[in-house]
């Protein structure tokens, strides 16, 4: 077989891949709702020609041929078949009826979830969440290479070479430092002023706002396009095609201005990934936690920065047309930073994100590292969220219903959040020794961040591995110190601490 | 062969469609302009899939075994099945490699027709011409069924069963009907005051206008969506689904106003196709001519009518926020009627545009049916516009290469434009027989229009022919005094002359 024969498969399963993102786009953005069953038709149709390629034939041979002739690959092809080879060692071995099982074990319990929800009560969703542990578990010994515990299977299909050895120690330090530092503002901060942050502010103020900022970061408008939705997300089509969305709050301005700037970080990842790779499954993010890291280094890093905001504030001014004009600078910036215990994983701010992840990664370690029933699983839930967010849901919406993950199977992938925090940290650590980053986000151009993260990051897509990654752009591995060395400057400056 | 399994294959087919529609939607309202090379690999590829199950084993297994047992296919079996019979025979002769030629040579002839417009100059496109319609001189023996001329082949592809030797008669009738009554207007017409049509009015305030009036109209919003574009289209993806795209201009609030009105007649159309047909290719427009009579008789019959603009002149005063409260409604009403020739077709009034249509069927006959080269063709359009309008192009962009239709081999396309017309017009007058249109015109319920409309057109979708479904919906064949009937009227009540 050629390498071009290999590739050009790979870009017929890209293509298709692009026929469903657009459809994706479309059904989550402007498609009219009673339109949704006739558009699953057309998607479930491209999706199983999707599917049959990628363990098709040609897959199969290439395999086969290129595993016994590496030297006949280039560069791209063979970082491409390294990808597929992994992806094909995971599934192949796993027999299609238990998939098929499987399949439809999470759809059903996606559909048991939602009702469960509408009754805010667990014991709807029990049954069906007991079968998707059930079929997973009965996965995992298919999936298992030399992982050494049946999480870290599970663990490694998001964020590849992840281990729960590392992620034990460090959320163990995680969840210490940030105890530590919510117990420090409980007891010497002062809280900021945060009333005037429900002023209204109009879809058009905000978006006018956030579209400058984000290109000033190097999100490419012409490269892309922002839209409203329901629960917002980012998509590369292709580097040329990379779309944002989000949803706007007129009395919240901060949920649509750090959602964009959150979504402008996974477009800009999408943007600069070498061009070399496009229809190829290199052609990626690097792994969940590094896409995070991404979307993170935006929304965490550049987003609580004071420099930042200082040179944005008259700006924001203007666009709010009046509305900000007796709010000094320094009232505007503590107000986006207060910190407040949440019960929803998605509305913790960026001190008290990272614990909630904690949470569901020592939940999930013990369903299938240990012997915890579902039945036993709501009274945990609350057990932690008391003990690490001395908070207490009053029923399971709040609770364990929360997060639509578990419904569809997805066991392992909430870890990656966090590692998205540590990582945009250490690559702001790592940085600021190239660069005068707070200098260069009061300036007037902020190219040089954006060109850091392309150098270490974005362009090589998935050609290398998260860890890889990591330890090449920062010169260590995994490290949470940065994380909570910059928790602790941010809340302790917002907070007026002097330590 | 089960019909099942036909009708299975039909359904992925149609799948196909429906994805390829969304893409074309997506790259002619939102796609980042850079995009569009990426986008034309994916199109290129699922257009390839399509065309391949088209013409694939299924559908030739299937023809071979209905044809023999056409009893045990179902109502919905047969008219699909007759679609793709003639389909098929349409194509199965032609030689692989004479269709590939053809393919080149349109796309290279496209290339040859933006380059020649832009430099003003037919001989940059005169060759590529030359190639489209010697190739399509080669196909038609293949295509050939019965018809009595080349032309009629092409005509057929577009108009079945229409034929030139109906056409002449009808165009002729026409033609010295419209001269006619140009010549009635330029010698006792009182011109119309004109000048508040442009006086701005925002694409805000259109918007808000037009969208209530279609949805009166009876095009379903929820089924629906109105984006902007550049060259304005509707299009069907399904039933649930169909999308109008416009594009406005500020200073003539009339192109975006009369621009939707007539895509919302195509969107009710395909919104309106009998369920049943989904999924085949029955659940689609009769024919061009036939889906251009419903946006003719939404732009043309219901937006000439009187009584329709008094009732809706007060909210769009309204919608104008105060713009045109000088302007009465006979003013007003009058400005939308003035009457003028035009160099351009798709800048042509309602009087004068067929005249456009019958130029260039005369002309495509010649090429077909008579022995003119092609390099007398500029000169014969414009002398053909000098006689029938009055007007003398300047240079080719303003004349022969204004259309984009030759440079892709769509010849016989032009006629439809026209017969829409006629069949707007035929079947007006036959629903005035079953209600009173202008009172239902001056009232705040419209929908006796819509339900006549998709009692007699819409439902049946593609399983009539479209002389049938005029022949049932009007008690006739078609026959052109009631466009002219309806033109005089309309246009002697605006120029105030009194026979």
């Amino acid at each position: 077989m050629q390498e071009q024969e290999f590739l050009q498969e790979l870009k017929e399963i890209d293509l298709l891949q692009q026929a469903l993102a657009i459809l994706e786009w479309d059904s989550q953005t402007g498609m009219p709702d009673s339109a949704s069953d006739y558009r699953s038709e057309v998607t479930s149709y491209l999706y199983g020609q999707y599917f049959e390629k990628k363990v098709g034939p040609k897959i199969s041979e290439a395999i086969t041929y290129f595993e016994a002739h590496p030297k006949e690959l280039s560069e791209v092809g063979a970082a491409a078949f390294q990808l597929v080879k992994e992806e094909y060692e995971l599934n192949h071995a796993v027999p299609n009826a238990l998939m098929t099982e499987y399949s439809r074990a999470t759809s059903k319990a996606h559909s048991a979830w939602q009702n469960a929800r509408e009754n805010k009560d667990f014991s709807l969703f029990r049954e069906a969440l007991a079968e998707n542990i059930r079929l997973t578990k009965a996965l995992i010994p298919y999936w298992r290479k030399d992982e050494k515990t049946a999480y870290d299977v599970l663990l490694n299909q998001y964020e590849p070479n992840m281990t729960t050895e590392i992620l034990d120690q460090v959320f163990a330090k995680v969840r210490e430092g940030i105890l530590d530092i919510r117990q420090t503002l409980l007891e010497k901060g002062t809280e900021p002023r945060v009333d005037f942050l429900s002023r209204k502010m109009t879809e058009a103020q905000q978006r006018k706002f956030i579209v400058k900022v984000i290109q000033e970061l190097g999100y490419d408008m012409e490269r892309g396009r922002l839209d409203n939705t329901i629960h917002p997300f980012a998509t590369g089509i292709n580097h040329r095609d990379v779309r944002l969305t989000t949803r706007w709050n007129e009395h919240d301005f901060s949920m649509g201005i750090f959602g964009v700037i959150h979504e402008a970080g996974h477009g800009m990842y999408e943007q600069n990934i070498d061009e070399k790779f496009e229809y190829t499954p290199a052609h990626e993010g690097a792994s969940m936690g590094i896409h995070e890291s991404q979307s993170l280094f935006n929304e965490i890093i550049v987003g609580s920065n004071r420099d930042f905001w200082q040179k944005q504030y008259p700006y924001f001014q203007e666009c709010a047309e009046g509305t900000f004009d007796d709010i000094t600078f320094d009232e505007f910036y503590k107000a986006l930073k207060r910190t407040r215990a949440s019960l929803i994983r998605i509305e913790a701010d960026s001190l008290t994100y990272v614990l909630h992840i904690i949470i569901r990664y020592e939940i999930e370690k013990m369903i299938f590292n240990g012997d915890v029933t579902v039945d036993e699983l709501p009274q945990i839930w609350n057990e932690k969220y008391e003990e690490y967010l001395g908070v207490h849901p009053e029923n399971d919406l709040e609770g364990i219903l929360q997060d639509v993950h578990w419904s569809g199977g997805s066991f392992g992938y909430f870890p990656s959040y966090a590692l998205g925090y540590m990582y945009a940290a250490q690559l702001y650590h790592a940085m600021q020794k190239d660069l005068d980053v707070n200098a260069v986000l009061a300036s007037d151009d902020y190219s040089a961040i954006k060109n850091w993260l392309t150098t270490h990051i974005h362009r090589y897509g998935a050609s290398k591995k998260p860890n890889q990654l990591i330890l090449e752009a920062t010169g260590e591995p995994l490290n949470p110190t940065y994380l909570l060395d910059y928790l602790r400057t941010i809340y302790f400056d917002v907070y007026q601490i002097n330590e």
